[in-house]
């Protein structure tokens, strides 16, 4: 099945980041399908038009997001319905939906007119409920070729994609079975993480109408690697995955933080509550984005009880009790007030771990000198108190990423 | 001039999300070159081969990106080295600057053996220094075709795209001028800012060997405007932007915060710096994130003294001073809660502006009934007090996103 992907939208070609592609090409893959192309378009009709044209030439399956807005500028209905030949009725269920939607949201307002453009149906369309948004998606068949459209906003695509389009293409084409096994790891190298696991990398494998490949991935916030397998017997897809998952654990052990969805901030936050510990949190140079992060995860709130961003000495004095002389002596950004500030925020807040960050995110260096990406990260415990400096590279952003991430990896290894 | 990007990377058809074809679109658009077509492929060496030697047919200019680190999985250079038939060179000079870069990080580690691949270099191509980075650019002329090979991470591609890959396809194409302007709003939905401009987009303008194009683009942050106009005259884009830009703020006027790269904590920052005025702020729901985008400006510090993330009731009494009273009678998600919380970070954090946030992120309604997206921010000042109730959708981080961004804007306008 030659399955392709249009992205719709002048914005994308413009500066505007895509993360539909990427989305959907993983899940069309979990279900043995492969996306053979991408392709990213603007706004424009008759470009617009040749491309979906082209697109039904040579692919059986055509996935397109984007331009079915209420504003000017969305014209992925019209363009379609011209390509196809087909009529765009109007659909009262759907307008019905729409209203109740803005009712919602705002129970005093009135819906904006524009709004009403997206009630237009592809004659012969199958209507895909949107739980986030107004714009419903459609799915169709003509001349032996699917069609699904879909909204641009992620969080609009994805209860759709999963309830109504995966089902639906899991129900007609899947036969062969690909899946991924993604492995976190953070606090070393991509090429550190590359060195280690390349005995494991090399070896020759055979996977019976299929493939084994490996990816590694790096980012600010650690070292991925992907593991796919493709194949028709799903059992031993699985028991290929679990035994090269097991020979990455034996080379890298506790580097390793999660598998696939979990998040460091998520593996963290299960064993605290796991081992009903508490925690509180002192940011300096992190600014917020630990608390942000760790508050990300539902549910946080019962073993994560507050932070504090002493973005001031005056902060760090009054509300830490850091002392003056320690920021006199080592200044601010030192062993010392890392180490004061995880003691201080734990015995406040009285909770059984204190993580505290200070350092300098950059772009420039401090007025005493000290470099950009130099950071200390202190975890105190009910037992002990472990401060570590580090070193990183990076822009501001970047930085403040490898900082989180650095501390939530600390906590995580002494709650090993 | 037909100029086309190629993203190399497994990972992209697996669920990695892409930000540099959307970076180097625009960039590239900043010269007038248009990008034609955006191709996303693995990291097969044949497919890969197939792609350049496709591209190389039909395009002028190619850009790509990725698959030039030190793993097993960057075939990158191969590839290229294959296709065009030249031969790949060690460089000293890239070697040396690889060692040093690894110095900086760790003084006292060794460089992994697999960065050695990194120094090698097509023969006849530039190098382009990577200062964040291991993999450098390359960029060569073969055919008459231009060929500029990339890293993957977005920090290392930007430094070089900007010092060298642009101004050289300037000098040897730049002819066409396209500029953006883009107008940021915030608290208004898609639609209604569609409804409200929609007379300054219909009128029908033209401008001498270009075009004048309009987009509206929504996420949780807020709603954006973007001008697009090219032509062969640079002044007269610069004038009919500027001409344009003004109908759209007087219709839409303190709608809009900021323009281009202005961020709504910039502009926030620079009101504070400018009318001298200091902030603390107490969050809960949002749990760190305000603080985090203010802090993602480098100069925060300047008027950003403090944060609380006070996510449990206990904190918002020891910290804040909310009273044991307000939270039994009206909950901790209440206008009465916000209030107390803005009052209270201002008093302790002895600042000019406190700024509060309460509600519920979801995904679960509050135990005592109070439904997902229910939120409350204040803004107390010197002079007064402003408390707002808001009822957001999406996911519990479309919600911490929607609130940031209101909160933030709440300060703008109570500084305008």
């Amino acid at each position: 099945m030659h399955t392709e992907i249009i992205c719709i939208g002048s914005e994308l070609l413009l500066g505007f980041i895509n993360t539909n592609n990427a989305y959907i090409s993983e899940r069309i893959g979990s279900i043995g399908l492969k996306v053979a192309r991408e392709t990213v378009v603007g706004d424009n009709f008759e470009e617009l038009k040749n491309v979906f044209a082209e697109a039904l030439s040579r692919s059986d399956i055509i996935i397109a997001t984007g331009g079915l807005g209420p504003t000017f500028d969305d014209i992925t209905r019209e363009v379609v319905s011209k390509v196809l030949n087909k009529k765009l009725v109007f659909n009262k269920e759907v307008m019905k939906s729409i209203s109740e939607h803005f009712a919602r949201r705002s129970p005093a307002g009135k819906i904006p007119k524009s709004n009403d453009k997206q009630a237009y149906i592809l004659e012969g369309a199958e209507v895909l409920q949107n739980s986030m948004g107004t714009a419903p998606g459609q799915i169709m068949e003509s001349d032996g070729k699917i069609i699904v459209l879909l909204p641009g906003p992620p969080s609009e695509i994805r209860p759709m994609f999963e309830s109504s389009v995966l089902p639906y293409l899991k129900t007609r084409f899947g036969k062969g079975i690909l899946k991924v096994k993604t492995l976190h790891t953070t606090g070393l190298a991509e090429s550190a993480v590359n060195d280690k696991i390349k005995k494991i990398v090399d070896i020759e494998r055979e996977l019976e109408g299929g493939e084994i490949a490996f990816t590694i991935l790096a980012s600010p916030a650690g070292v991925d690697i992907k593991i796919t397998a493709s194949g028709l017997d799903e059992m031993l897809i699985d028991k290929t995955i679990k035994n090269i998952k097991e020979e990455f654990y034996g080379i890298l052990t506790r580097d390793i933080y999660g598998e696939d969805s979990q998040t460091l901030e998520g593996v963290v936050g299960e064993m605290f509550i796991r081992k009903r510990k508490t925690l509180a949190v002192a940011e300096s140079c992190t600014g917020g984005l630990i608390a942000h992060r760790i508050t990300n995860v539902a549910g946080s709130s019962l073993y994560f009880k507050e932070a504090v961003v002493t973005y001031s000495d005056i902060s760090k004095k009054r509300i830490l009790g850091v002392k003056e002389e320690t920021l006199n002596k080592y200044g601010a950004v030192s062993k010392e007030t890392a180490h004061e500030m995880a003691e201080g925020i734990k015995k406040i807040a009285g909770t059984n771990f204190g993580l505290s960050t200070t350092g300098i995110a950059g772009p420039k260096p401090s007025s005493t000198g000290k470099p950009v990406g130099l950071v200390y990260i202190a975890a105190a415990s009910d037992k002990d108190i472990t401060v570590k400096q580090f070193n990183f590279t990076g822009t501001r952003t970047d930085i403040k990423t490898r900082i989180a991430a650095a501390a939530l990896d600390i906590l995580r290894r002494s709650l090993l």
